[in-house]
């Protein structure tokens, strides 16, 4: 039985807060469950300078977990004085996967730097990161609508993501930090609301996975996300 | 006229939630207003080694702030690959206060790390930031109690900090964005609870102080410091 | 039509060579076409701290580029003092497929370091560094065997690795630079000479990408793994 | 019984030689008993791009203690690769101090950089850079006048600093290594030389400090800092 | 006697391959014996800040060993953040030499990068980069001559490089390894094709060594360094 | 004519300043002319991981210019946060030169490090350092002979150090600042009492030279070298 008596293919309970802090242009706290990520998105104008004079936008990102957002202390990265493969990685994919949702060439010579900062971990921070990151980014690029920068959202199609994995030979969704800590596979699906690809990305900690358990995951990641999807509608609608 | 209207000697509305998050043995949420800074406090057996086999315990800190806490984003820290001056400078004061309170012989040979991180920023983070840690550091203090790992409480004395200022000539207390960034002196009060100093800073940001305007100010601080105290045995009762 | 008439799930010309260079336990240079990484494994007694005692190996990997490998020069990243999050991410890439091929209780407390180096460029130099690095691995694992301090190779299942992309609407394999710089979809593919997988990383450059085309972009992925483990085989019989 | 049979409000033999070395357009080399800081004022054309086009100057500040400056050796910051927090909240605290006796405005947009380097420690380091960075600045700011790059100088009041101290409970002035290294309460004063306070950071390393006890080190610190100001007019007078 | 029957005066057998890789202007692998370094030498528009404006160009290089090119691994520059003391001089050292060879002037401002990668070390690296990265700028030179970018090749005298030593109390030329591990005396000379010196390090590793000693090891590099310039000649009519 | 109407084989008034300051086993400020150095010795028991438990000591340099040393500031580096290629060569080199004057074996485990901290530069820093610090190093030695920890200065022959150079076609000696930065030709010589070479570097910045020369510059060094022995010899003699 998994914790909670969550069935195979049910998320953790979703909680998108939107304005949770004042500043950014976006600010939404999601919460997977006990994972809590702060998600925000500040407009800049102009672009990197390989993008200069192009026309085009640019959306980047930046993961980062408190210190004690885990079961132990990590050290502070900026004390280390340099940001994990871990963290770069995982800031590359959110990076990518927002791109994926965003007409840059409608969003103009414009920057918008979307910062997850991980407050609790329990599992499934990128997940929850990219997942609360496009509830921000959409308000960011709303924010450029009422102020007339731009004349309609430059949005192609909204992105969320899920995790997948096997455990003890059940392929589950939405893994917390039990479940996730123990899985043989390990998967991230980063979708459209359409239903097409933007990432996957599988790994096999233990035991490799086959062709047919790849297309189990699949459509369990499916499920998760349109479950996400609705909890986004329901938080943009308000 | 302050902002909603405050008095001279009036500190902003103080809320301190604890039990913030749920990994830390002391995590607290505390707000000075809008500016928001969670602590939390980590215990971890054995001490730096410049103190080991020596029987006392240590107490350390760090300081962050998150990277869209301010009106305009700032570059994240660990991205950059340093802690600026003013980071390092914060979380030094932070450290020497909290060990001022706490007996380190009683604490043994433990270290205790605070880590102050700012989720919003609008004036006074360093004070809020002291203020709330002292309440963190109580309750991972208490932790250590409960599981019969000390026999009481080593605290000799909790500290709370205020900012006070002279702007446009009037000395002012508890000093939100708008205020600080246009006050001639910016001065920083570290208080224990019996009403000993454990740190002061001034800086005279434009005309220089007098003693009789110090003197004022350490008045005006003094208010301040007891309300704060207030505030943290309420939230400590609870 | 492909670049050298090549067919969708035709690979390039793969050649290994074992022994390259004299110092290191294995030492491959493998060519996918112009693409040409020196791979070479060193056994090192003992295993990082995490591992102590445990009784177990540990396998770790670094990748890098020399300067000039690439169309116009890259910064050396030792003269920057940081390694990019690219290389980070796909040195772990590379690591996490080694373990996957090892026994590592069967290893004894023994480290073994990859290094993928590439002197040319050309299109997938992550999949043939894992490729190489299989074989380089192989090999110094022998070497362990030969001076009796294993008894048996600790290996499980050797790994190859393959990338496939959908460019301008077709499904091809094992793209090269000019083909890679213009996909709408790339992806790599580890798989075990069982035929199962080991990681899966997909990523929509440009079209988001259908749950169909990912299962006919995982069937090419297999033809061309296969036609990898033979030339494998054929380097190590000789 | 203090060292050398010092009384508690008399400062140290303080022994201020100018142009000491060529090349800096001020170079002082500062003596407060066994302490001895070499300052240079360095002026440069130009300013930092945060106050580029609004014709003020700038003044900034470094410092660094030779690593035999001390007991034993410390390791060079150059080295190690960073400065440590001590070093850069003492370097902001020496800047903060000169910027407040120069009119910004009058300077025009230079830029002059003070360089405080300890050749010899023991005890107030801090203060004795200030003080002498006072006279090193003074005579660069003088060499402009002389280009007739300024029409007089731009000095609104020269400034010093002095540490006071408690130490085993009695207050005192001007603490040397052994007083410093065992006192309860230190206490950093910067002054103007129309007895207007700039700077105030006063720490209790040991038992807090009362509102009684920093009157007293306040009037303490006015009685070495009226002698350090003497000490600049005759040196400056030459 | 030395390893192989070398002469005392006699260099190990030395194969320059030109084109060795695709992208840059310049490229060579060089062996002295099994020492192995790739040089290339990459052409870019511009002359660092420093040189703006004159007409001139500049030429710079960078030098790095894989990490398993030596007898046990060496930890990766990159890996560690920073270049060695040895790596720097070394490559300060290429660049002065490969300058001495160029008529700046008629270079234009062009900046031609060498990096010289060892792929196997057995003594001899910096001088065999030396001589190898010579043929490779002149193989980058001589491409800016073909696209009509210069007139002429901007050659004043091709440079060589050889090591000396004296081992046992007998004087060598072109030391490998184990003859450069226990040698005395260890010196490098990088000289003219017309037979003028351009650099000359010597070292005593043990006992220092006489004017006598030093003027024959001179005449002994000279040997070499004719035998290198022939080699060079003859890589370069091909 | 040289400036100060010097010979061409004389070099500059030198002074040497023992005990320049307090802390340091050994502590000497060297002026060659306008060229001051701070060299520092200090002695610390054990020695680096690769020496322990051979019953050897070590000896090991470090070198800085203050930043207003020169003639325009220079950026610290501590600030930058790396020390540049020319600091680290100077500080191999003047560790090298050091090492071969002293009995290693005699020294037994311990290590000391001498620091070198341009006050000054007119020219000719690194062989002002070395011989400074050869006489910082054997004030250091000798405070271990008083001590007892030695029976007799482990010391095989004292070293010094001279710049000879080509200036407009004519060799010099002991070069100032002046004449170092048009000279075509710069080599530093290090020699032991006994007129044994240490260490020699030539470098053709200009014109190459031929081999006449390098044995002119040779015997033009070894003029200055006995004038900074008997230099050593009075200082040590007082």
């Amino acid at each position: 039985m998994r914790p909670n008596n969550r069935a195979n293919d049910e998320i953790r309970p979703v909680k998108i807060t939107r304005h949770y802090t004042k500043h950014a242009e976006g600010s939404v706290l999601i919460e997977f469950g006990e994972t809590k990520v702060l998600c925000t998105a500040t407009i800049e104008e102009g672009v990197p300078r390989f993008l200069k004079g192009q026309g085009k936008g640019w959306i980047t990102a930046e993961y980062g977990m408190l210190p004690r957002s885990t079961h132990t202390r990590n050290q502070r990265e900026a004390a280390k004085g340099k940001q994990s493969g871990r963290t770069l990685e995982i800031q590359r994919l959110i990076a990518r996967s927002l791109r994926a949702m965003v007409n840059l060439e409608a969003l103009g010579e414009n920057t918008i730097t979307v910062d997850c900062d991980v407050l609790q971990a329990d599992g499934g921070t990128r997940t929850a990161s990219i997942t609360g990151a496009a509830v921000a980014l959409t308000d960011a690029l709303s924010k450029l609508v009422e102020k007339k920068k731009l004349k309609s959202l430059p949005i192609k199609s909204r992105v969320a993501a899920i995790s997948v994995g096997i455990l003890n030979g059940t392929a589950i969704c939405d893994l917390e930090y039990t479940e996730d800590s123990n899985a043989d596979t390990d998967m991230n699906i980063v979708m459209t609301q359409e239903g097409h690809l933007i990432e996957i990305q599988g790994t096999a900690e233990g035991t490799p996975f086959t062709f047919e358990e790849l297309n189990t995951l699949l459509a369990l990641g499916k499920i998760g996300l349109d479950a996400l999807f609705k909890a986004q509608d329901s938080a943009l609608s308000q």
